[in-house]
């Protein structure tokens, strides 16, 4: 046994897929031949195997499930992207997917099963026994992004007067019964209710005859299955937590979480902002055409509007440009650095409200810094446009004007990229999602009328 | 004692930072009152504490660190966000800077003691004992952003023929000498090479006679100290992995990897990520409007070349757009949502890059999907824009040319969305980096070409 037996040798970098054997696959299932894929998959990681399958179409993905489902163990389904789980889920027996759930913790079985649709899930669910299905259940009867459908209901704890050698006896007798993996050991109180935590590893290192409350970390955060996944996340980022305790209503010890999942919760959360901020709704890599058209359209539609808005500003003065047709050939360029630097000034908005560094302790400042920043850059961009204006056109009236509109537009963007995210989160909405449509009809719009409207003023 | 002891009863949310104490703080330095602000800080969550100092301007930053230096210990110093840190800490002196570092693992030592200037931190070093002085170098001398610099040097290892009695006794044996918090013992062959690892909680469970080599997992990925930082949190996210070994060039365990370090590298990319799409270098929350303005005024002159160029485009029609006034009107439009349409396929490519689900396995559906998704939305917004323009216009050829136009652009918004950060890649550049400049590079530059020369050729 030694350390390099599963690193790949040739060109794949560790951790990467393998695209030699993605292709292998690819075509084992074109000739339908079952065992060579089992034997192809053989000793992979579920992780490294759920790889692979991303790497097929939506018709390749159907087909694996159909030939080979037995490769299709709990493990790799819950490493799968949902939307490649949904697509296989939906090709597999019942009892099948019931197996497959029962080899994971409760949070995995959770996120497994959540995303078939109602009547599979019922087959499911009649397919697993009693106790398990229950759990099940309860966890399922919480909202989606919560604390509840992450949680595990399998966790340790001990009450604060024990000792640590008391613990220690405990669990080593307690054996099957405690979780599959676990890093802290709760602290409960006389109503069960969390009152610290034990990392394991303090519990091996302290004496037999110390208490468990005088090593114990405080229970900082009080975490409810109705919590949202996001706060979940922040305070494991904010407090460095490997796990933390969920309590229910009555405060009592009901469930536990663990970073790993949170790791999954702020990668899908940073995605969503992302993907927000430039307009599309959902994005799976095994999107069809259609869903890609469909979560991207809406937006596009939203779009139209503004940019046929600012058009009606354009049109206001199509006499000038008419008269001047330099107008129409700069106008652009006044839109488009607005669009830019309110854009700049959005994306260091909307990240620091998702890291709660923006609060109304420091508001006024950063808004009075985004907005001298953009007029600054205002004033640096109408110098430099202004001569280059005047060269092109000879014009140094019209070099003029555009410098002016430049540092208006700057200066609007700056502010723009700042209050849409903050008004836009005080009302309660996702600051990601449609900030940016706002922000470029603000900074168009100022844009053109700007421009155009100090032109017919001076110019003509 | 009772887990509601730090919850915050008022209206702060818990884990978000309590404004009003906020103020109280800035009051506080302001009236150069040290002894209050030790009190009013007193039993606060050093992750707290750092959260109230980051709302602080950094003037206040300063005077803070001449007035109350004890408040900043080394936890409360690895809390703070770089750029606060490095404001505190050049008005620190240098012992208190060596003592803090010394209450820290080795991992956030190096983090705190690596932002210093040269000359301050070889003063900083000059106070350190020389044994931890000597590992401090060492972790110093690997490449920032790489596993050297995060790795501890505190790890537990063990021979894997141990069985886990022994270890577990070893273990209590080592007491003081164990890393402050750990999660895996590591199993070592006759090489000291890391050849599994075995959760501390699994060794909890496990029957004394059983050996380590029985209950450990494989180590899959081989993490050496200069590793990129990005490459190891993809590895943690992938495996699930709590804990991960550092090997030297030898081979040999040298230092172990958390997954809580990890969880910050993930933060930070993904915020280069979002904002380097927008076009900003670096933003941190008590930057300066100087600052703002250096980190964005580089994009913005580069999107001002570019939009240039395509004023040079529509400069080539000035002659159609004289003729016509509603070329000038229309032609933002176009523009626009060739622009929005690039952004968005922009930024699925990048996600899926970064993710390494976009692999030469699946890249040429990939980019198919993405032209065809630019084409058919473009066949969508042609019919709509086609209508609008031709009502308002009452020029149904104008129509055409606009539908036409807008079709031509949001195809080739999809490819240049996923064809540029694809190219950018393969050069070995970040995709997440200029990307956008050039996506609307090719946005403008053909809508306005696809627009203005079908006009001049079909109406003119």
């Amino acid at each position: 046994m030694s350390e390099t037996a599963d690193i790949p040798t040739e060109d794949t970098p560790q951790g990467e897929v393998d695209v030699s054997k993605a292709v292998a696959l690819a075509i084992l299932i074109e000739e339908g031949d079952g065992a060579g894929i089992g034997r192809l998959l053989e000793g992979l990681h579920p992780a490294d195997i759920a790889d692979l399958i991303e790497q097929l179409n939506s018709e390749q993905q159907e087909k694996l499930a159909r030939i080979a489902p037995d490769v299709l163990t709990g493990d790799v389904l819950a490493n799968l992207q949902w939307d490649t789980r949904e697509v296989v889920a939906a090709e597999l027996d019942p009892a099948h997917l019931a197996a497959a759930i029962q080899e994971l913790d409760s949070d995995d079985a959770t996120l497994l099963i959540e995303e078939l649709d109602d009547a599979l899930r019922q087959q499911v669910l009649a397919e697993v026994p009693e106790e398990n299905r229950a759990a099940l259940e309860s966890s399922l009867s919480f909202d989606e992004e919560t604390a509840g459908r992450l949680m595990q209901r399998e966790f340790v704890a001990a009450p604060d007067f024990w000792t640590v050698g008391h613990t220690i006896d405990h669990m080593r007798a307690a054996g099957d019964e405690l979780p599959e993996l676990f890093f802290d050991v709760y602290v409960v109180n006389t109503g069960f209710e969390p009152v610290g935590a034990v990392p394991v590893s303090r519990l091996m290192r302290s004496r037999r005859d110390v208490k468990l409350a005088d090593i114990m970390e405080e229970v900082r955060i009080r975490i409810e299955p109705d919590t949202d996944q996001e706060d979940v996340a922040y305070y494991f980022e904010k407090y460095h937590l490997i796990s933390a305790p969920v309590v229910d209503a009555s405060g009592r010890l009901s469930g536990m979480l663990t970073v790993d999942d949170m790791v999954e919760v702020i990668q899908e959360e940073n995605k969503e902002d992302l993907l927000a901020l430039a307009g599309v709704n959902e994005a799976g890599l095994t999107d069809t055409v259609f869903e890609s058209v469909k979560s991207r359209a809406p937006w596009l539609l939203v779009n139209l509007g503004t940019a046929v808005l600012a058009s009606g500003v354009i049109a206001l003065f199509d006499a000038a440009i008419t008269q001047l047709v330099a107008l129409a050939v700069l106008m652009p360029i006044v839109a488009s650095m607005g669009g830019n630097a309110g854009t700049q000034s959005l994306a260091v908005a909307v990240r620091a409200i998702s890291s709660r560094d923006l609060t109304s302790a420091n508001a006024r400042r950063v808004i009075i810094r985004e907005m001298l920043t953009g007029t600054f850059n205002g004033l640096i961009f109408a110098v430099v446009m202004g001569v280059v204006a005047g060269l092109w056109f000879q014009n140094w009236a019209l070099a003029a004007v555009i410098a002016i509109a430049m540092v208006i537009n700057l200066a609007c963007a700056g502010l723009a990229g700042i209050l849409v995210p903050m008004g836009l989160k005080r009302f309660g909405a996702d600051p990601a999602v449609s900030s940016s449509v706002f922000v470029t009809t603000v900074t168009d719009v100022v844009g053109f009328f700007a421009f155009l409207g100090l032109a017919a003023m001076v110019l003509l």
